[in-house]
């Protein structure tokens, strides 16, 4: 292949605010955690945090990333508890509606009209209308820059029938060709869903033996 | 709406490592990082890691959690720098061959084939034809859980010029219509970039005017 023409970009010549909104447009797609808290004053919050990964395998546990401290950070952080509810095609406006900056004693399920399920194991209740929902227990918020990492660990996942299928291992895989999860991106792009395609991992024993065939 | 059926998951009920693939399967659309390093001995490691995002806005950081004690964990903490390439659509296969469990002493660049091009403020290389590389300077590796969470400062910011367009705040913007960025979900699948649209955040006051403005 032909060689790139670079831009190069050193942060440092931007004006403030410029990196993060570059970084931002080059860490896509993200996923959303659709999160739900509730205040010890008894305040349901939900907002989308699109800074969501994995961060440990055993326990299982997500974390997202609060930029500013927000209410989802102050209410976990309080009560040790919130749900993250997976962000499906068609609750993008819904969704975004969760993100403006209401004050503290307004709760986004009612100014929004967003209908409650009540959890197993925590006090947040779900987003009734979304497929997934984890129902974590908080086990740290770390600072990071001038961040926080909010850590949860996964005490209970809820999955809608339709939208999953029967599996061995996980008793049910939620179907991504019918859930059509929202992603963000940079600036105020958001992105639709895919197609899908399986990969396999390829062990090293058997990338050793392909190369050999081929010398043969 | 309707209400939902749903399936309850304790993930005391699962098979050792169910817990994992449930919410693996569930923290989805999911930005895959292709990580570059090199050992202290000289070997450039070239390896995939889908628990990627931000986690501070100033100064910028990224990270990736390190599921196991990894080559580029392993490399990151040796020598404290590393690059994030973007997994641009097309390269699925090569991204893919680069999660081969090779041994330590052999670079995934030259057993995948894959083409280097020098960073400019850090060792590792880049990958020649990964349209946005983020070179990033290890602030911390921190044990969470059985995994470890790699976070590095981006230092410098290189971006091709045929899929990025001139932006005012960060200089180029990437396209991800141009790029169509991969991202990784449960099992063995990853999703094909589909379509974008806009959404602007809606701030309180103008909702309240709109609110207003309905009830008139």
């Amino acid at each position: 292949m032909g060689v790139m023409t670079r831009h190069e970009i050193d942060p440092a010549t931007l004006a403030p605010g410029g990196v993060y909104k570059l970084v931002n447009a080059c860490v896509v797609p993200r996923a959303i955690a659709w999160v739900s808290s509730r205040s010890a004053d008894g305040v349901d919050n939900l907002a989308p945090h699109s800074y969501f990964t994995v961060v440990s395998v055993d326990p299982p546990m997500i974390a997202f990333t609060s930029v500013g401290w927000k209410d989802s950070a102050a209410n976990i952080d309080a009560t040790g508890e919130f749900v993250v509810n997976m962000a499906a095609g068609g609750f993008e406006d819904d969704i975004n509606a969760t993100s403006t900056d209401f004050p503290a004693g307004i709760s986004e399920f009612d100014a929004v009209g967003i209908e409650r399920e009540p959890s197993r194991r925590v006090i947040p209740p779900r987003v009734a209308q979304s497929p997934v929902a984890l129902e974590c227990r908080k086990v740290d918020i770390t600072p990071i820059g001038n961040c926080h990492l909010v850590i949860g660990e996964v005490l209970h996942v809820a999955i809608d029938e339709a939208t999953s299928e029967p599996d061995p291992v996980t008793q049910r895989h939620p179907r991504p060709d019918a859930i059509h999860p929202l992603a963000r991106l940079g600036r105020n792009e958001w992105a639709h869903f895919g197609t899908t395609f399986d990969l396999k991992r390829v062990p090293y024993r058997k990338w050793l033996e392909k190369q050999s065939s081929r010398g043969e």
